[in-house]
C-alpha cells in the first residue's frame, strides 16, 4: 500500500510551489486568440475537502477560462431535462482519437460518441436551447454554476466568446453536420452561440471545486445538504469524465491520476476524488492533447500522496 | 448515499438465482467453432472479499473459456519483463469503435491502441515469446495462473485452441499487419499460436476470482502476503481495464459497473473493487459488443446493493 | 470492331422512344425539396456532332437544374483564372467512397480530393468569389454559360437556390471545416451562397450540350472557332471528368459508358465524345450512386451504337 | 487539333535517349528487398502500332519484374473463367487513397474495391486457384503471358517472388482480412503463393507491349487475328486501368498521359492507345505513389507528341 499523507494543507502548497516552478509549462492554446493572450507562469490548484474545507495553492482565486470543463454542468442540466432520452441524441463510449470526431459522426449518423467531446457537448446544449431564446438558455446556465458554487460573481468572458465564435469554423462544421442527421433541433447559429458563451464562463479553482463538490459526494452538496442529482447519476457522470473526459488522453489520465476528470483547453481540470475531495487545478500551457500539462502532472502528485486514486491504494 | 447490503452471501446468492432463471440470456458466441456448444443457460458467480472468504453463486464451480480475460494476465506478465518499454509497441487509449482495431493500426503505424484489443493483446504476446520456444512462453503462461490461483488443475482446452487457429483469419490479419510495421519481433505463427492457446486457458469462476486478488489489493494477495506487482502498477491495470476492459462498450461498462473488469467472448467478465474484493462472473450469452449479457447486469446490481463502484457511493 | 450506326438522328430518336416509357426510371432526388417535385417522367437528350447539327429526342428543350454539372464550367472559368495554382486547393484523384468526403478533408488537412466532390467544387467556388461581391461572382458564372451556349435565356431558379440554400447543412458543413484549414478564403455565406446559386442554374439539354462544345473539340467551338481553352486543358478537365465526375459512381460510369462526363442531382448528366460530339441526356431519377439512372442507361446505348467509347471500337 | 508527328521511330528514340541521362529519376522501391537492386539508370520504351511495327529505345529488351501489371492479365484470364460473376468478389470503383485499402475492405465486408489494388488482384488470383493445385494454376498464367508475347522465354523470376514472399506480411495481412469475410476461397497460402509469383514474372517492354496488344484492338490481335477478349470486355478492361490502375497515383495519370495504362512497383508501365498502339515502358525508379517516375514522364511526352490521348486531340 501506498503511504498517505494526511496533511492536505501542506501537499497542496508544495505541489502549487513546485509547480509555479517547473521549466516545461506546455503551450498555450492559440486556436482561439483571446486565450493566447494568457500568462503561461500561473498556476492555481484547490483541493475542498468532505468536510468543506477549503485548501488552495498558487493562482487560485485568478480566473481563468473554464472551456470544455462546462460541459459537465450543462451535461448535468440537460439530464435533469429529458433525462435518459438524452442517449438517443448522444452516446456514451470513449472517441478513440482525435480524427474520430467527424469520422465517427458520418460512420454513425450524425450521433456523437460521447457528451465530452466538442459535438458530443454541442447536443448536449441543443437540448438545454430547445423550448428557449439563446439568451434564457445561456442565463440558466450561468444561474446554475453561481448556484452551485454560491458565488454570483460567475460570468461570461464576452471576449473569449466573440473569439471563439469568429474562428469556430470546425465546431460550426459539426453542428451543422450533425443538423443535416436532424440530431440539432434549433438554428444551428443559436445552439452553437449558447455554446460559443457557456466555454467562455470564467471561473477561479475555488469557484470551480466549490461548485462540482456535488460530483464528489453522492449528488449533493454535504456542507448545504442540498441535492443536485441523483447518487446514481452522479456516479454516471463520474464515470463518463473518467473514460471520456480529456479527449484522446483519457486512457492516460485514467492511467496516471487515477481519477474522474474533466480538462478544458484553457488549461483547467476539474476532478473528483469519490466521497473524499472535490478538485479545481489551473496551469493554461497544454500537452499535445490539449489537457492542462502541468494540472495532470500536479493532480498525478495529489493523487500519489493522498492515496485517492479509485483504483487502490 | 445509497444503502448498502454487506451480507455478501445472500446478495451472490440471490443474483444468481435470479440470473439462473432470466429468461434473456444474449447469443452465444458463434464465430469460434468450439464456443457455440456451451449451455446458454450455465450461470457462476464468485466474490473473494479482503479476508480471502468466498461467496459463490450457481456454475461457479464449471469451467469456460476465459478468452480475452487472460488478456489481463499476460499484459502482467510483460510489464514484468520488460516493463514501460512495453509502451513503446501498445498504446493505453481507448479504442472507439469495433472499426479501430484495424483503421487504427494503419493511421498509427502499426501500433495497436491497447493491450485489451485483440491486436494490442497479440503485440503483448509477442514480448512473451520473445528469446522463448512457443511451448516455452505458453507454458510460463499457464503456470502463471496456476501460481495466482494456488491450482495446479487449471489448462488449455486444445479443442478450442485449435478451433480458432482454424478459424482465427482476422487476427492472423492483424498479426501480418503489425509484422508489416516491424511491431511483432518473432514469426507470426508462433505468436498467434501463444496468444491462440492462452486464450483457450479454461478456468471458473472461482479459480478466476481467486487469480485475480493481487488487483483488488493493491499489488499483492492479501492472504498469502505474496506481492505481484507493486501497487502502482495494479492501479494502473486496473485504470486500463475501466477503459478499454470491454471493447466498444468500455463506456457503457463504466457507466452501468463502476468496477475495472475485462470481459472474454467465453462469456466471463473479471472484476475487481479496489481494496474489497476479486470478482468473476460467467453466462456464455453475449450483448452486442460482445460481452457477457446477464454477466454485466449480474455485476451491475452486485455494485448497486454493495455500493462498490468506484465513482461513488 | 464493334458495328457503328452513323444515322444520329434515328439513334437519339429510338434511345429517347425507348426511355420514355421504360418502367425501371430510378428516384428522384428529395434531399432538395424543390428537385423532389420534378416529374419522373421527364426525359431528354441532345447530341451536337463536330459540324454542328443538333440531334434531340424527348424532352430536349425542357430546362432542369444542372447542379453539379454546373462544376465542370466554374473549373473551367477558375483555371483560367489562377491557372495551376488551382491544385494547391484542391487534388486530381478520385474520392473513392461516398465517406470520403469528409474522412479525406480530415486527413489531408482541408484539401479536398478533386473539384467534383462538393467540398472541392465549393473550393472552386471560393477562387471565383474573391475580389468579387458575391453577386458580381455568380454574374460572371451566368454570363459564362449564356456565352458558352450563346443564350441570354439561361438564368438560376432561385427556389431552388433558395431550397438548397435552407438544407444544405452537409455543405455548410464542409465548408466550414474547410474554412477551418484556411481552404477558403472568403466568408464561408458569400462563397456558399454563390455555389448554390450556381448550382440552381436551369437548362437544357439544348442548351447543356452546346455549352460544352468546348470540351469535344480541343478547347474552342468548332462552329465560331472561339478559343475557350487550351486544347491541352480541354483534354485535362475531359480526364477529371472521366476519373471523378460521378461521385462513387465514376468506375461503374466509365466502365459502362466509356466517356467523360459530369452528372447532378437533377438528373442531367454531361459528356462528351472527343473529336466528335458535345452531349447532355436528363432523366430525373437517380441511382444509388445518384447519378440519372436512365442517363447512364441512354448513354450506354448511344456509345454503343456509336463506338464513341474513348476505350476502344 | 494538336500538331501530330507520325515519325514515331524518332520519337521512342529521342524519348528514350532523353530519360536515359535525366538526373532525376525516383527511387527504387526498397520493400521487396530484390527489386532494390536494379540499376535505377536503366530505361525502355517499345511502341507496338496497329500494323505491328515495333519501335523500341533504350534498355528494351532487359527483362524487369512487371509486378502489379501482371494484374491486367490475371484479369483478363479470370474474366474468361467466372465473367460477371467476377464483380461479386471486386468491385469496379477508384480506391481514393492508400488509407482505404484495409480501411475499405473494413467497411465492405471484405469486397476489395477494384482489380488492381492488392487486396482486389488477390481476390482475382483466388478465382485462378479454385479447382487447381497452386503450381498449376500459376503455370496457366505464365502459358497465357507466353501465348500472348508469342515467346516461350517468358517465366517467373523465384528470387524476386521467394523474396516478396518472405516480407509480403501486408498481402497476407490482406488476404487473410478477407478470407475472414470468406471473399477468398481456397487456402490463404495457395492463393497468396501464386499472387506472389505471378507478380515476379519477368518480361521487356518489347514482350510486354506484345502481349497486350488485344487490348489496343478491340480484344484482338490485330497481326494474327487471334481473339483474346470480346471487344466490349477490352473495353471494359481498358476503363478499369484508366480509373484504377496507378494506384493513388491514377487521377494525375489520366490527367497527365491520357491513356488507359498499369504500372507496377517494379518500375514498368503498360499502356494502350485504342485502336493505334501498344506501349510499355521502364524505368525503377518510382514517384510518392509508386509509379515510375521517369515512365509516366516519357509516357507523357509520348502522348503530346503523337496526339494520342483518349481525352481529345
Amino acid at each position: 500500500m501506498s503511504r498517505v499523507d494526511n496533511n492536505l494543507s501542506s501537499i497542496v502548497e508544495e505541489i502549487a510551489d513546485e509547480m509555479k516552478s517547473r521549466p516545461d509549462r506546455g503551450d498555450v492554446a492559440t486556436y482561439i486568440p483571446e486565450l493566447a493572450n494568457v500568462d503561461p507562469d500561473c498556476f492555481g490548484l484547490t483541493v475542498i475537502d468532505a468536510h468543506g474545507e477549503v485548501f488552495s495553492g498558487g493562482d487560485s482565486d485568478m480566473a481563468f477560462s473554464i472551456q470544455s470543463i462546462s460541459k459537465v454542468f450543462t451535461l448535468t442540466l440537460a439530464l435533469g431535462i429529458v433525462g435518459d432520452r438524452l442517449w438517443r441524441r448522444v452516446g456514451r463510449e470513449p472517441s478513440g482519437n482525435p480524427f474520430n470526431s467527424i469520422v465517427q459522426l458520418e460512420m454513425e449518423r450524425g450521433v456523437p460518441r460521447n457528451p465530452f467531446i466538442n459535438a458530443g457537448a454541442i447536443a448536449v446544449t441543443d437540448v438545454l436551447v430547445s423550448g428557449h431564446q439563446p439568451r434564457e438558455a445561456l442565463g440558466q446556465i450561468v444561474r446554475f454554476m453561481q448556484f452551485l458554487a454560491d458565488d454570483a460573481s460567475i460570468g461570461i468572458d464576452h471576449a473569449v466568446a466573440a473569439s471563439e465564435k469568429r474562428t469556430g469554423f470546425r465546431n460550426t462544421a459539426l453542428a451543422n453536420y450533425m443538423k443535416s442527421f436532424d440530431v440539432i433541433e434549433n438554428l444551428v447559429d443559436f445552439t452553437l452561440g449558447v455554446y460559443f458563451h457557456h466555454c467562455a464562463i470564467a471561473m477561479t479553482c475555488r469557484q470551480l471545486a466549490m461548485a462540482g463538490r456535488y460530483l464528489a459526494h453522492s449528488g449533493r452538496n454535504p456542507t448545504t445538504g442540498l441535492s443536485v442529482v441523483s447518487p446514481e447519476r452522479a456516479r454516471r457522470i463520474n464515470a463518463l469524465m473518467l473514460t471520456c473526459g480529456h479527449y484522446d488522453g483519457s486512457g492516460e489520465f485514467a492511467y496516471r491520476v487515477g481519477l474522474p476528470g474533466k480538462s478544458g483547453v484553457g488549461g483547467g481540470i476539474f476532478a473528483i476524488a469519490p466521497g473524499k475531495a472535490s478538485i479545481a487545478v489551473w496551469s493554461p500551457g497544454l500537452d499535445k492533447s490539449g489537457n492542462s500539462h502541468l494540472g495532470r502532472i500536479a493532480l498525478e502528485k495529489l493523487t500519489k500522496r493522498t492515496g485517492w486514486s479509485i483504483f487502490g491504494a
